[in-house]
């Protein structure tokens, strides 16, 4: 489906989903949601665990012949962890993802919140980058997180940055099932 | 779930997704997913019609139990319309939103580009505030588009602007299926 230069028409796009607005995640959902009503096969890794379980995680599982679902953080958040352990979860999350964007098994594979495994060191943005670049020829790849580093930025065919002008917890409002989670 | 004063502790949320960035509608999408996830009714209104099948209408097929899914626009943009005839399918557009809106049935609605009927005159913003108002307790609504405005901006509890920072079509990259629809 894509045209242009000879190297970009065997090679399947990279979308970053970035900034501080909410919508970084639910867009890469939507995308992996989008291309499985088109039968293709999709993985979305999750590397933030939330406290309940989510929405996404339930509604995949009656698409399960297109996508796999993967959580693989613990915590809501990595800082919640000792450096050290939070580390070894990054790492260990980070090979499965290399696992699952070099099988050859899927035409979408999306990595939510690997921005924060690069931002806190857990992985070295040079490893990531050329995992990347050495993708199964067509596989797309949507990343999401805050502070998409300059090298992510630089490789992807598609950056949008979700600013966020206004937000309801400003107001005092909590989280919402099935808004929020 | 949610909490704050009285008045919004019996709403639901407004979220709109606007900006000239991608991710927009798979935002929504991906908020639709997770709502359904969580077993929430959901009605997706999409008020562009694509030239092929989206992949999020066939996808949604497979959630049929907890998500309503309808193209209500005619052509690829209301600009391929005479505005007589684009007028008259928007504002037909709008009065099967408004019935789901007020229907009582859902637990979230999605307004995909709802801002082009507005932009384009084809609604009054007055009468589109006024049914995002006077909306059933709890309902949560979606909209999404450019340009959204000022009056929907004010009304709504969170505002994404998806800000273009890279695009393929830049690149000479074409639509790609199950990415673009």
């Amino acid at each position: 489906m894509l045209e242009g230069d000879p190297q970009k028409s065997r090679q399947g796009l990279i979308l970053v989903f970035t900034g501080n607005g909410k919508g970084k995640t639910t867009a890469a959902l939507g995308q992996a949601l989008r291309a499985a009503g088109h039968g293709l096969k999709v993985c979305v890794l999750q590397f933030i665990k939330g406290k309940w379980p989510t929405g996404e995680a339930r509604a995949f599982q009656r698409l399960s012949d297109e996508v796999e679902f993967h959580v693989l953080g613990s915590g809501f958040t990595w800082e919640a962890e000792s450096h050290e352990a939070a580390a070894r979860v990054g790492r260990a999350a980070w090979d499965t993802a290399r696992e699952k964007i070099g099988s050859g098994r899927f035409d979408l594979v999306v990595l939510d919140e690997l921005t924060y495994l690069l931002n806190y060191g857990m992985i070295r943005e040079e490893d990531c980058l050329a995992v990347l670049r050495e993708r199964p020829a067509g596989l797309h790849v949507v990343i999401t997180g805050r502070d998409a580093s300059r090298g992510v930025v630089d490789l992807a065919d598609l950056v949008t940055e979700m600013r966020e002008v206004k937000h309801p917890y400003a107001s005092g409002v909590k989280a919402s099932k099935g808004i929020e989670f």
